[in-house]
């Protein structure tokens, strides 16, 4: 099997590297002259088989978007482009939409692993038609962790269901880091009690209720850097969070835990708070209590 | 009627005068001799005619402690003790049992209203027997405000409710205060849609759903210093929130709101945030994202 | 001044009534026989004198969308219409645009006050230019609380800026219901402390950091029916909620304790929880912890 | 090694299965006749070799207090007690100084694992002295999963440490728990999206970010029954989560993914919610909302 891939990133070539070590050709496109196998989409197309296949691997939004277009210019009826980054779900119909009078298939490709995807495999959630899903089936075959196709692949429904999927998957990633995240923050500060933080973390690792992935990763950076003495508490959100809590209002559908760690990523990005500001200044107005003035 | 009064500080002092303007005597003991009108508690006891009312309005905690144990030394059977400070509620069991087996009639009163309360008068909330609260109600009907009696002073229940019923009255106040104060930070936030944000607060005052006495006093805290230029966003929490929370653990009662508002002070008062420490430590170990280090 | 107003329900009945109490010739029109001044929109037109003013207030979305078009069809050049309906901000912007080429003006405004405006008057919050203002001023002077103009009339900024702060208004307003019940919830189950629920909340009206408006409805209802025996906890939500929290987000604003609001109200409406039929689901399976069945 | 073992329910006689497969021969005692190896403490002590370990395996509380204070009377100078159950942190402190004068040895150990422990070991946290760890370390090693020690076992610190620990896992699971369900909350929702809610769960167990054992358990419980039919939204909590919120709240911790976890399960027990009954109440005093009347 041969394809095409776009964007050959962080996750971009560990894919592509991934994917040409279970036998599969890949031409990868990047901006990067560096990186890239050809000079440009015509070329990309002109070095695929028809029907071709093409995995697009950029950033959300305006770029997806953009490649998107581009490759529509390039490719024949009967091609097929799979978006496999982090596009919103609504994007996915518009794009299918797009490409419907040109003959042209899509697929989305919710993708989650990480750095650790090229060595573990990547979790899959894809949306489609079934003929789609069977054709790029040697593609997601090739992503997968090993073991059962079920445990890390799944054909969710029709286009945008992948990206639907993933969105919630990193939606509930937000609230299981806030929930470590509290945890670790108390066992810190009551290290008149907790002797070992990270010994106590490390044990949690066989046989607990909470051992997972990201507690392994805890660990790991708890060992490289304990007390993480030399990062800040500095925390960007990257959509899917934000899309998930905006499903639920729009489906009133309960999120407080979830909607919590977003709002504590928000807050930790600011350097003083109107909102907090606010409250120091009713607290000085009905009680007289003092307020912390700046400088 | 005659009364002492213990502790003449913002609060105290400020309760002397309103009692005095309504006709009552007030004997005032301060620890700091520059306001205080008798030496010590002997004296106090001394100037006070019994069965004597002795009103306490001192810090929670040690210091509430330690005035009621001496007092105990210098008062007389069927004497009076109210304790109008922020008291946990079940010290006044503690109070009330330790005079007790001295004759020592003991009340708790929950007094709400800040420094606004000489002008306004305050809020009182009341535990204690029937009997009591017949016997100090001239005091209640001099530090509450005017109109009807019941929209100004309660009896709760037994010796505790007076404070229980504070301390509820302040989670609630901590609730409110947040839903002004994130309703301003996405006014402030909007300042290309929102010209004129003082300006919203101010037309809220009449005629709206929200209008309240802490609108009129956001407004008021907007109008000397529109976007609080002078204020850090750092909000001291006094106690009765905490305990609030607690009462809910503890009855199982659903508090999202006033628990979000005390966790907002807390993450107000740190420099950096322990547990974004940790979500910033984990998203860089799955996902390669750069973490902001410490220089 | 005579102006049109279409939609005579609960609102807008009532402001007819405040309008018309003020002296302003007041059209109305309501698909409702039994209420409309004239047959159509045509007939409105024709009875106001050029240049017009009409002001809509009819259920958002839809109904307002077809309101303002068809509007646009009887009006002339020069003509305004304000939408005083509960009209999402970003609606505003539409009708406006919608509006230009007909050279027909248009204003937002947020209107709060409920059923008691009519006697009260109505906190009001507009969005459009000066001229437009200026223009409708007497009306809005009308339906406005009496006192100081800006303490019940705020001019927010341009077309949207009235609804983008009313829907504020209403977030804040979620958020201060929430305190209260939840504080009520904490006093209702401990009624073996607290003996006189209603008369904590009654004794809360003067001089207490919590008196407001909100707070004067709650005693009100709970002397109609003390501990609510005849209501249950169902709650609806109206949609201004909701936009703010997307806004929120859309705006990485923190804003946990109006969004703990909105969630109650989800959660109240749910026969069952299939979050917590997971949670109970979990528990039986790692720690063998009985579920509850469904019969 | 010989030890005593008291309390075979549900986790002790589990417990007791694993140690005697790893060669210790555990003499159990149980108020059960069925399931006790010996008649009475009287009969454990006499049966265990000095000094002697006693592992207490029974209900948090009064039934764990109880225990502690019987076999006090019938173990020795020089014997050691474990307390392997679900105690607060607190009650080590009382039953450590208890057996001190008496000079019996007390550790404290957290367990996780569940019914699954028999099979795949138990994740152990204990607090004590490093000489009581060291000469009780080959009943921990029989009990911690297999694998490098550290990895299942935690010398956390002093007597209390271990069941802190254990409370601040337990807070954690009761987040993790939560984001799970509503992830799966907002999947169940939009099965119009999702069509196969069950294997996307299932897809996650392998190569995603949030893969877990409560992952696994979700999916096992998700195909024993899709989509919940028999289970209701009910969900006990077991101390341990309101335990680490009152640490939270005591240490100015923010914790508002925890609370929002532990708040969804009292609002899951309530027949009908006192707050939200407020709420209603209160839009229908201003809005003239409709309430739903209880039949």
């Amino acid at each position: 099997m041969q394809i095409g891939l776009i964007g050959l990133g962080k996750m971009g070539n560990n894919m592509r590297t991934r994917l040409r070590n279970a036998g599969i050709e890949v031409t990868g496109y990047d901006r990067n002259p560096a990186v890239t196998d050809v000079p440009d989409l015509a070329a990309l197309a002109a070095a695929l088989p028809a029907p071709r296949i093409v995995w697009v691997m950029v950033p959300a939004g305006e770029i997806t978007d953009g490649v998107i277009h581009d490759l529509a210019d390039v490719l024949d009826e009967g091609d097929l482009i799979i978006d496999g980054g982090n596009s919103k779900w609504t994007e996915d119909f518009k794009h299918s939409e797009y490409l419907v009078p040109k003959g042209i298939e899509f697929m989305d490709a919710g993708v989650s692993g990480g750095v650790w995807g090229l060595e573990n495999g990547y979790g899959l959630m894809v949306g489609g038609t079934a003929e789609n899903v069977e054709r790029a089936m040697p593609i997601f075959d090739a992503l997968r962790p090993e073991g059962p196709r079920e445990e890390g692949f799944v054909h969710v429904g029709e286009v945008g269901a992948g990206h639907y999927a993933k969105m919630v998957h990193n939606g509930i990633e937000y609230g299981i880091m806030q929930a470590y995240a509290e945890g670790y923050e108390l066992l810190d500060t009551k290290k008149d009690i907790i002797k070992d933080v990270t010994g106590t973390f490390k044990a949690w690792q066989r046989g607990t209720v909470v051992r997972s992935w990201l507690l392994d990763l805890l660990v790991r950076a708890l060992e490289a850097d304990p007390e993480f003495h030399d990062i800040q508490g500095y925390v960007q959100d990257s959509g899917e969070g934000r899309w998930t809590l905006e499903e639920a209002i729009e489906n009133a559908v309960p999120m407080p835990a979830i909607s919590a760690a977003i709002f504590a990523r928000f807050v930790s990005r600011q350097e003083d708070s109107p909102s907090m500001k606010a409250v120091a200044a009713l607290r000085n107005q009905f009680g007289g209590h003092a307020v912390k003035e700046l400088d």
